[in-house]
């Protein structure tokens, strides 16, 4: 793409702020979610889960269940005939409903679909499990000392090199350079452990699907996710089906921030229906969700950074432990790549060990693994400034990337923001305001690839003129109003004549899920190019009714324009006139456009926060919040301030209160938001989100992701801001009021 | 398109019988119908009727109604605020919810919603509507006569010349030659008045919709039709709405046979849900549909043929009066456009009047016009061959038309079937089986044109290299089983692997309704280019793994083959392997296809019928039938088999006993299947389908539409074999068994 491109643009829609198209329906309630669908005939499914953190099952007796009026299916993993090969899709399996043992409280044994929900809950009474329980293990740290139990006994590990333990699933490592010869070098060297709590993506709206599948393998599920294509794809792989035979429409969703990009229940509930021969509803409680889907992993990290004096970084090694739950992810080697991406270092090295532990499978949580990454790496550079008497936000862009950093995970960068939001932050009147009593001022950095994806996209020319914009990624952040205003800029026309709808995915090619903050960038991409196509389209058709070629004709303000010699020749024809031709011109006018871009730009972040400590309770009070980021080009303001502001959000609860808290027994203690504490408004300040636009040469407005950054300073920030309120130098998330207080006694 | 692409080409798929896709959900009703769909707060539509056929509205008085407890919304006319500038459209409105003067029995006049349906009803009856009562005209003849109420007095008319009253709202007129001068050169001429009944389309499934639209003009529709894309079109105009906003979805549907080609209440359904701020689901009984949706149209047609001795017409011409109920149709010109399309004529003349009644407006149904315009045509050349002891399959094969015929409606032939067909059933065993007392045999021919149409058609190869492909026509005929045929064949992939879906309005290109025959031609034609489409994706994504030129792959048996120089060079990568890489070959796969077809095909078909009539009760009793018609080439053959018997039952009926009976009052007297009488099993013997196959030039594999020209022949081959079986010539259906004896009692 030619870089001049959106340099040279003039706007007339991107960049306002429009109201949401899909507000009213939302305010009205008539948008339908995830629970909302019905379908005649319905039954209600309903799924029996583990009491044991670990246990063999030993039997499972569903006669008396079965037995029951009104029980329509009874199902338990032996009604999975079909065994993937893939170890992913096994493991996704394996989740869904447990096989010869039980791996985490609430893990699924048995599932039943009945004619009501009390029926339903009923016969999950009435299913008998024996248990055998076995020695479990729920801490990170605890699963990979001599002795623990062994989750997963003789499986194939990923490049995990001797002296770790079995629970030790994978890993891997990143950098350049050489950290021994970089430590010689610094004058100060700090090297701490840091820990982070798992938690939850704070979701609303409880995970939900209304499945119907056929004894021919022919289905339709429609369910609240982040990504309908991967539920079909997934689903498909588990029970052994043809992806194409089964439709998947996405729901409207009530939050999603990475949980919903797995599969958790959709293969139960369809199997219920096939079972059943019914359509089948499968709602999760709040309980469930807590219990068994993935919440984000909790981490351990050991961390060694070395400076000079006047602030340069040497050296800097880290090894990132994540908790993966019952089943391997991928979070430790996001971490071990994104910690460090903010600086531009001679001499680093990552790693990231995956550790399985008796919870559910850890799932993705925002910028995944980032926010991880980044809380040792901000911590201890702040703690560097602060013995080193030096300015934490020089100091950052002393030893900024920049373009041309090779980046700590391979790449080069291409032009980056990071050090202009340091350059804001500087000149902001936060940065200077004055600070009372037991007040401190913490900044942090924070980094998030974005990416591409496959991406297909359909624009749609109506007879009336109007578009109809077919994409297939669920909007958890407002993407159809931005792809509704790129298709409206591109063809040149109102606002309004335009619509876009998240189509199934049975009348568009594959999508990837709605994450990786792709949306904008890939499906608005896409959505550019497929305008683009339209406007070919119907300046053929002008061409067809004016007599003269179609490279003749120019495109602008949403009409044809005769142009070169035949400029002025006739009168413009606009989309509507040219829509009311187009049966007569060679049928319906459409733009279609498929791709995995690869030109997703990444996007950075600086953080800054005002806390202040009472030091009779240890309660940290988030006093001000300012968020300088790189947007590269904001469609719509207001929703990437609202990114910013709600990623900012969430890192405080993460950072101050929110945690997992699994019993000696290995159960969940608090599986809902009674005990799950996350911020309410009382609890925030109002954030201030600072856009800066660095553009993005991979996109022709561009466009860099902008959803996920926003959570990875938090963490650093806040605890930088504790320390220089209340002195204390806290590793350990959340930084509740007893920590906070512990810390200071001990001091 | 080279006419020997379809002669040289050996078929894997077509012509084959699977089972059908859509059976599985049918069988065990999983299938979702019009009423099927609820939503969450969901409120019941209900519309309040004229008894009156023809009355002046004085006053609506809604207050009582609006007042009720659990009534959220009550609309009149007056709440219609926009006024569609298109006189259809506005003839549309008037149809679904009467203005000043409701113009039949069953006009809608008020609506409601409500949160119960018997809160709907009983509202219905709350709403008082003072009629000033008019004088009504509900026969075709009737309302031609001088002195009959006018319905639309001072409407601007058609091509109407002097000496018609203001009812005749339209004139067609087709032919060539001098018909005088043809006369003239006749050794007998027969002229005489035919009508037909308004017969209904027999759907069992009631129009039904669930409709939701918001203040913001954007909505959602799920409807039983034949064209949701004609729905959220027609609707968008009626109400002032911009197609774009609204997302349209077919139900599965239980028939239509054109009677699902229009709008009905679904404009109604929008209006009431935008005014309750809550989805509305709008479904109408089955007096409903009687009285307020269309039948076709009844006929009376002035008719008069010449034919020599040795069986030469040397003359025709015909006038058909078609009623079109309250507003305009267009059954006359059709009527007038196919009565003689069967024939090669030196000298013809037709013209199609269409004249306005206190009646429902007539829709269409299975070949509109048609058979009306065929049953005059073939009852006297039927009568010619008889007085002129002439047979009646030589006489029409030395005047059929042929290849290089001037058609009576302007264009000339290309390749067509109809002497094909005439040779199959001279040679068929049925021509030449004995008849017993009573009984006759009769055959007559008929015509269809079939048509192209708007049309949009996306293939997405998955991710696993199943194959879903979307199309935007509802599926009445077994559609889906014929495009996932067709797209297997083109692929080279098992038929397993293909899910034909059908897609929203909102996910693919405009496509006009299910009807004309259009779907297996132009569906079927866009799928093959789909698949074509794809297949040079595949072919480029192929050519990619391997380096070298696309061009030099072949595409044969599901795979890319290495050809010319390269053959053998690699092994074959097939459609699923290539799917696997899609993503890092340039994303997904999808081929696309819109068009406006133009190469439809044109088709002709002979039935042969024995009767016996009973001499004491004057019943008819379908002995033996027999389809003879040219499908180019039957994808399915099931299917078509299917189609050919159920325009022959449903032209049975029609002939028969079927009949809309209206009172000296206006109103119609038999609004159900108990006393309006389709025929059952038992009125019907087995009707054997005789399969031609003479291949259409405009499609890759030679597909002719074949869904409506088997109901044409009906009507005239039972007369014809009612006049061989009882000697008396029956002009006037139905043929019912009171009218069948006083014609041999009056002989």
């Amino acid at each position: 793409m030619a870089k001049d491109e959106y340099q040279a643009r003039e706007f007339k829609v991107i960049g306002t702020r429009p109201i949401r198209p899909d507000g009213i329906d939302k305010v009205t309630g008539k948008a339908q979610y995830g629970a909302d669908m019905s379908a005649p005939g319905m039954l209600w499914g309903a799924i029996k889960r583990s009491p044991h953190a670990h246990a063999r099952i030993v039997s499972i007796d569903t006669s008396a269940a079965s037995a029951m009026k009104g029980v329509k299916a009874v199902i338990t993993r032996a009604d999975f005939t079909h065994q993937p090969e893939d170890k992913a899709n096994a493991d996704v399996l394996d989740n869904c409903m447990a096989g010869e043992r039980a791996l985490y409280d609430g893990h699924a044994v048995a599932a039943v679909a009945a004619t009501s929900k009390s029926i339903a809950a009923a016969a999950l009474d009435a299913i008998k499990v024996d248990y055998e329980v076995l020695p479990h293990v729920t801490d990170v740290d605890d699963a990979v000392k001599p002795g623990a139990p062994i989750i997963h006994e003789g499986r194939q590990r990923e490049n995990v090199p001797e002296g770790h333990n079995g629970n030790v699933i994978s890993r891997t490592a990143f950098g350049h350079g050489d950290p021994e010869e970089g430590f010689k070098k610094a004058d100060l060297i700090i090297e701490r452990n840091f820990t982070t709590a798992a938690t939850h993506q704070g979701y609303i709206e409880p995970n939900a699907c209304l499945a119907s599948l056929g004894a021919d393998g022919q289905g339709e599920i429609w369910v609240c996710t982040q990504g309908h294509y991967m539920v079909r794809n997934v689903s498909a792989a588990v029970l052994g089906l043809d992806a194409g035979k089964i439709r998947a429409t996405a729901s409207e969703i009530g939050g999603g921030f990475g949980g919903k990009t797995h599969v958790w229940q959709e293969p139960v509930a369809l199997k219920l229906s096939q079972e059943a021969g019914k359509p089948v509803k499968l709602v999760l409680n709040r309980d469930e969700v807590f219990r068994a889907t993935g919440p984000t992993a909790s981490s351990s990290a050991d961390i060694k950074i070395g400076m000079t004096k006047d602030g340069k970084i040497t050296a800097a090694t880290c090894t990132y432990r994540l908790q993966s739950g019952a089943y391997p992810a991928d979070n430790a080697m996001l971490a071990a790549m994104c910690g460090f991406a903010p600086y531009d270092l001679e001499h680093v090295r990552t790693e990231g060990l995956e550790v399985v532990t008796n919870r559910p499978k850890a799932a993705a949580y925002r910028a995944p693994g980032a926010p991880m990454g980044a809380f040792p790496v901000e911590s201890v550079i702040d703690e560097l400034c602060q013995k080193l008497d030096l300015d934490p936000l020089d100091t950052r862009l002393q030893n900024a990337s920049r373009e041309g950093t090779r980046a700590v995970y391979g790449p080069t960068y291409p032009a980056i923001g990071l050090e202009a939001t340091l350059e804001a932050a500087k000149a902001h009147p936060h940065w200077t305001a004055p600070l009372g009593d037991n007040q401190g001022r913490g900044v942090a950095c924070g980094f998030w690839f974005n990416f591409g994806g496959d991406t297909s996209v359909s624009l749609m020319v109506n007879l009336d003129g109007t578009v109809s914009l077919a994409e297939g990624n669920p909007d958890i952040g407002g993407s159809r109003a931005a792809m509704t205003m790129m298709a409206a800029e591109e063809l040149g026309i109102p606002l309004d004549q335009v619509r876009t709808f998240i189509a199934d995915t049975a009348s568009l090619g594959q999508n990837e899920n709605t994450h990786g903050s792709r949306v904008t960038y890939a499906v608005g991409l896409a959505t550019i190019k497929a305008a683009r196509h339209a406007i070919e389209v119907m300046k053929q058709r002008a061409a067809m009714k004016w007599g003269i070629d179609a490279d003749a004709i120019e495109w602008k303000d949403g009409a044809a324009h005769p142009a070169g010699d035949n400029a002025g020749k006739f009168p413009p024809m606009s989309i509507k006139e040219i829509a009311a031709i187009s049966s007569n011109t060679g049928g319906p006018i459409a733009g279609h456009h498929e791709a995995n871009p690869e030109g997703a730009g990444v996007s950075f972040a600086t953080h800054m926060v005002d806390t202040e400590t009472d030091p009779e309770t240890g309660a940290v009070k988030v006093l001000r919040y300012t968020v300088f980021q790189d947007a590269g080009k904001a469609i719509h303001p207001d929703y990437v301030e609202g990114q910013f502001q709600g990623g900012a959000a969430q890192g405080i609860g993460w950072a101050l209160n929110e945690e997992y808290v699994y019993g000696e027994d290995g159960r969940l203690q608090n599986p809902g938001f009674l005990d799950y504490r996350i911020p309410v408004a009382s609890d925030l300040p109002m954030i201030e989100p600072v856009i800066l636009e660095i553009p993005n040469p991979g996109h022709p407005y561009g466009v860099r992701g902008v959803g996920e950054t926003s959570i990875v300073p938090p963490l650093a920030a806040i605890a930088n801001a504790v320390s220089r309120s209340s002195d204390v130098r806290l590793t350990a998330l959340p930084m509740s009021p007893p920590k906070v207080l512990a810390a200071m006694k001990a001091k």
